[in-house]
């Protein structure tokens, strides 16, 4: 199978444009079928603010309503997806950027409301592997942002860390795919205050001990339970590194023992 | 050759959901070939107010400067295109929302400063006919934003009536191509005041006869100019009439006699 790279990049470093410029330049230069997907941080709060729209969040997650779906198409959708698009297309990259409305490439259900009610939020239900597939054999680079939909006619906000995985684990079927998580830090801690403390390589073992130990907690679980999800569906190799070492060893490496746990 | 219809859809309508949604049926509806193209009009100019910006208009166009940029590209690449996207999926119709940056599909040059300076403001100079013709053939249906890019990086504000005349001339190569510019009024009008006073026909000595006399003007300059040059280019037919009226033989055929004035 052909090598496909899928890297999810985070709003901290979106944010900043000599990160941003760097990374898309590293993103560049990987050879063979590549994928970005970004988030959008705090862009969007600060514009909904600016607009007079309160952000709520709940337990990091932002809730959703009319008006912050509004903010963060335009944000995530519009500003910060064709930016990167434009960026690349300078580096002679021929990205494409998509929701997952173009060409319904990603389908999600609104999230049902239990206790909470996370309002125009997106879970996940069908990647189109064809679609997808298709561009990347046509030599386009897709550049995904943090939005799906619901064939219904409404836009959904996305956990990017999540339409990553799914990605991967979907274009698994026809491509060798590595799936980088990359942000701010060096990849997962030890010790969250010393960057130095990189976890070199971690099993699912290793990390149910240490979510219970709370020596990995918070925004790192469901990136975790992410990356292992995409082994056990045939993701090749999954990477947590920091922006500026997608081309070095650095970084976490996830490995693949999720089918004794499941 | 096989039909390809082309509808530019301005601003007015885009900003009245009822208008939108009959459009956007209407539209699904057209058996063939389709591309729609949507201008932004004045809810950019909103959300710029909200954001504190100035927006500064020089004969009807609005000058670009960075700040500006940044909320067109969220306004009309973000939110518009992307909810048009999301609409035209849910009716069946396999759309992918499209800046020129996105494969490169319109690459422009900043307009080159002479007595205005506009901002970042593109002229066309490429249309990519093979990528437009390849998503066509695909079954997937372009929508259009007004936006394109230099290839070095930045994102241009561009008049979606020349995207839509600039498609249609690169477009005709291959497909037996319709264009409709569709907006608010019946069509061109012999009295602004009037809406039944539609010119059902109008070849280029009468443009040029009824432009001395006062009778067009204004933003139906342009577009005419727009439309003349695609008939001039190989485009099969052109018509200005009203959103509500694609399906119907309303409006004003313009006619190719721009040889003639060559």
């Amino acid at each position: 199978m052909e090598k496909l790279t899928i890297i999810k990049v985070g709003g901290k470093i979106v944010e900043d444009d000599n990160d941003l410029n760097g990374l898309l330049a590293d993103f560049a230069q990987i050879e063979g079928y590549k994928i970005l997907v970004h988030g959008g941080g705090s862009l969007a709060t600060k514009i909904a603010a600016q607009l007079g729209i309160e952000s709520r969040m709940i337990d990091g997650r932002r809730i959703t309503d009319a008006e912050t779906l509004k903010v963060v198409t335009m944000v995530y959708g519009g500003w910060v997806n064709k930016m990167i698009v434009a960026r690349l297309q300078s580096l002679g990259i021929n990205a494409i950027g998509l929701t997952g409305a173009d060409m319904n490439v990603i389908c999600s259900v609104k999230r049902p409301v239990q206790t909470i009610d996370y309002g125009f939020v997106g879970d996940i239900e069908k990647v189109d592997t064809y679609r997808l597939g298709m561009l990347l054999l046509q030599d386009t680079v897709p550049v995904m942002s943090p939005l799906t939909h619901d064939k219904q006619g409404n836009l959904l906000n996305t956990n990017a860390d999540t339409i990553a995985a799914e990605t991967a684990k979907a274009l698994a079927q026809i491509f060798d795919v590595t799936l980088i998580y990359c942000f701010e830090k060096s990849g997962v801690l030890r010790d969250e205050a010393d960057d130095e403390s990189v976890i070199p390589t971690i099993d699912h073992d290793l990390y149910l001990r240490y979510k219970e130990q709370g020596v990995i907690r918070g925004g790192m679980i469901p990136k975790l339970d992410n990356a292992f999800g995409a082994l056990a569906a045939g993701v090749k190799r999954v990477v947590i590194t920091k922006a500026s070492a997608i081309h070095g060893n650095k970084g976490t490496v996830i490995q693949n023992r999720f089918s004794e746990t499941v």
